[in-house]
């Protein structure tokens, strides 16, 4: 590895003691400006930097969200984009980002435990909030800083900064567009009952079909798959339905095999492949929001308590039947 | 933020100087057995930890791997299953992974330079090697250890450790398979000639051709679209190939669209989706395999200089016409 100057070398070429450099660098005011200009020169000279360690010592930040990587489940899911986001809008900010795994959230509220100890990271970024989730209660128990992507479904009053996409806004949006299309018998074909996000993609559709006067019943759940979204697909077309609104593409692409008029939610790359109208999240805006909220946060700024972006249709064919 | 305790806390719990607090974490020989029992004492009752920045300022060593984030481009990419693999097997050899994202080279390098006068990370794992790649030389010069996921498509010589999928024997296999299947006028769709994997890929369909004394003619060059791919198919059938190997999914899904019997490469979720057979990379083993070459590496153990992996083929219909 190549040589790098430290402290001690900078003392040295300076010749004065160590304690004498750091005091330059950390409280140079008690130090005498000839002393001062002589250290910062041998600084200069042997191109010492203050490293993350140092500084962190020092100032007691380590300049790292740390945030949990996501499994691929099937590969549709959209963390990745948002990663990339929040790596670049960190950056931006003067933070990198720390990764670490986990199975589920007590495994990973003990890494994150774990990470404490030993990087000390400033803040937190959770995703993927759910109802019964512990982390945030965890989190804000400690008074560590923390944002997450996704509201926090059991505590609609919680104090913490939370970013989410209104999922409700995308399903109306896209009911609106298949009723704008002809369509009277639009059908939902969603997940279990009791997912936050689910059950909130749900509540869009009622709300635009009840909006026209128009009864919710053609609704289905599945455990998310193409296969049942297929199944789902075919009995809800037997009680009349004659387009489908889907919680995820997946879901939307076995509907596809019974119906052209199906919108996806999430805007995958199959959606893309197949010519599926879905709806897209703003990722990269996402992961800026949740970075601004949390180094609002760090900095003690006033800042936002939440932020709700709205998802866009992304129409990829003609709605009519 | 919760009180944490501070070596000045542990040192007046002792009643020692913070000095003998520090000798007794890092030459706990130079200190009396008796003030070294109070010290380990007081660092149990307040709690104490050794943070990271201490370890660091005291080993030189961060305990970071650092790699670029890849943009998602058609999102058909393969990336984000590496990462999740090298997050995981980062962390079983006591490691975290600190992202960073860059646009070019060019950037990346700068951005390296940058990490190191800040978070001083242990270790690099480089991505997408390609012809003309300037990384791995800026780095080898420097002497800082890294390791490459692709091989050094310039240097096969190079010495520095690299873990690679061999496109060619996937191809290869693809090719043997659609062979086995009864085609005899097996196609290649690829890539613009120059690029290191696309180049390799092709050489597997060939060899697999020249095995059985068939020519390699039917080949076509894209821009790596649906759109391109599914005009070289025209073309390609057109010339009369019976079937088609394809650079990636995404060629493969527009080759989909002329006939059926088509391979395509890194079994995405569009290739799932739409039942296309196609090679997938052994994501989770290459990134164990980059940690382990790194960690060799970073302790100086004897290791391998580079691994080479096979894909595997995940078939999904019939190959037969």
């Amino acid at each position: 590895m190549p040589e790098k100057a430290t402290i001690a070398d900078v003392a040295r070429y300076a010749n004065v003691s160590r304690q004498t450099v750091s005091n330059v660098l950390n409280s140079p005011g008690i130090v005498k400006e000839e002393t001062r200009r002589r250290v910062l020169a041998a600084v200069e000279a042997l191109g010492y930097r203050v490293s993350a360690a140092a500084r962190q010592m020092r100032t007691g930040r380590s300049r790292l969200l740390a945030i949990r990587i996501e499994a691929t489940q099937d590969g549709m899911n959209v963390f990745d984009r948002f990663l990339h986001g929040l790596t670049e809008s960190a950056a931006r900010s003067g933070y990198r980002v720390l990764l670490y795994a986990a199975d589920d959230d007590r495994s990973e509220i003990a890494t994150i435990d774990q990470l404490l100890g030993e990087f000390e990271p400033d803040g937190f970024v959770l995703t993927s909030t759910h109802h019964g989730d512990p982390r945030a209660a965890w989190l804000a128990e400690r008074d560590l800083p923390f944002v997450t992507f996704g509201r926090p479904w059991d505590a609609p009053a919680a104090t913490h900064p939370w970013v989410d996409v209104d999922g409700a806004a995308g399903t109306e949006a896209a009911t609106r567009h298949l009723l704008d299309g002809g369509h009277r018998r639009i059908g939902f074909i969603g997940w279990e009952a009791g997912s936050g996000v689910g059950d909130d993609r749900r509540a869009g559709w009622s709300r635009a079909l009840a909006a026209e006067g128009l009864d919710a019943a053609l609704a289905a759940e599945t455990d998310g798959s193409a296969a049942r979204g297929r199944a789902a697909a075919e009995d809800l077309v037997a009680r009349g339905a004659d387009a489908l609104v889907c919680v995820s593409d997946t879901v939307a692409l076995g509907a596809l095999q019974v119906t052209p008029a199906v919108v996806g939610f999430d805007d995958t790359p199959v959606a893309a492949a197949v010519g599926l109208t879905s709806l897209g999240q703003p990722l990269a805006e996402a992961a800026a929001r949740c970075v601004e909220l949390l180094t609002d946060r760090l900095s003690a700024r006033p800042g936002a308590s939440h932020v709700l972006l709205s998802p866009s249709l992304v129409i990829r064919k003609d709605p009519r039947p």
